[in-house]
């Protein structure tokens, strides 16, 4: 399989950690797409994936998959033993309902905030830039790592006991805010905690 | 076990398809939450769902699951037999990256365009409004259904040949546009003719 990706930004670490946590990094070839210079704008890469989002999945075939959570999905049951997504409906309902809210309550809300209210990749990528919107997201944002930081209060990993999705989505959350000079607010010692322990993964310490 | 709803609503649309596509309607308890009135912005609300949001879903033990896609792979494993979300890897990663385009690209562009350009449920509920982005992601949510129009020309269903969570999702978002009076455009005749295939299907005619 070939994972198409920028080495670095955020969205592709997730699939990185996600290989990585299911061994399978030497399965995958990745091909360098040059986010910063808009290639994934062009398009021979919009025909493959409308969205123009790296990271993409493709398969033997030609399947090209996007959007992280099915590129998760897909790699996760290929062993048929799912160890990121759950493997019983209340597992898989917590993990997905962890996953979203990290990723609208913080990744996505991080993203907007970079694209919109900051220079971002610089004018001939962003194009349409709304500034208020962005400084809005920047409080939502912050409103997601305190939410995160209550929910950790309690349990190790966000979606409960173990490890999860959820957890490599709003890792990669924390990696965009830190390229966005958004800090973790001092008062959200559960989520600095986990942020420490994340980092220690071997999943997380071969991002390099 | 209970959902939490606001009838007629396009989210809560989305569980109430599922049910039926799983024969469960009957084994779920409706409770409605006004949200006309604000009522899932309540601190009694958003003490079982942070996210202030409707469909929710309560299990016997007082678990509290929201997220649409969530609730939706629960329901759809709770039989061992899922029809909604896929049995096979690339099942699983085409209906969850369809899943997600139809949401980003279309209901939830809708949604932000209904919540931030018009005056959407009236500014006690409405709160904080960008009518800038909301006006963009209209743009957005036009070129999402000229996109699911492109992905109809060649199968019956978003991802591929069976029916599944991302047909419920865009129907959803049609549901959303009707409501905010943001038509279909006359050129997406593969899209006008999925929206009466789906109007047919049994679970959604049990809408009323």
């Amino acid at each position: 399989m070939k994972i198409y990706e920028f080495r670095g930004f955020p969205n592709p670490a997730r699939i990185r950690i996600a290989l990585a946590e299911k061994d399978m990094l030497d399965q995958a070839e990745f091909i360098s797409v040059n986010v910063p210079d808009g290639e994934h704008q062009s398009d021979a890469f919009r025909a493959k994936n409308p969205s123009a989002t790296v990271p993409m999945l493709e398969l033997e075939d030609g399947t090209c998959i996007s959007e992280c959570t099915a590129i998760t999905e897909y790699l996760d049951h290929l062993d048929g033993s799912p160890t990121l997504t759950g493997s019983t409906p209340r597992q898989r309902a917590r993990i997905h309902m962890m996953q979203r809210r990290a990723e609208a309550g913080l990744l996505d809300a991080v993203a907007t905030y970079f694209h919109h209210a900051t220079p971002g990749l610089g004018p001939d990528v962003e194009g349409y830039q709304c500034p208020d919107w962005g400084n809005h997201q920047k409080e939502t944002a912050l409103t997601g790592m305190r939410y995160l930081d209550g929910v950790l209060e309690n349990q190790p990993w966000l979606a409960g006991d173990d490890f999860s999705m959820a957890d490599i989505t709003a890792f990669a959350g924390l990696i965009f805010a830190g390229f966005a000079q958004l800090g973790v607010p001092d008062s959200c010692a559960n989520l600095r905690n986990w942020q420490d322990r994340m980092a220690q993964r071997p999943s997380v310490a071969a991002l390099g």
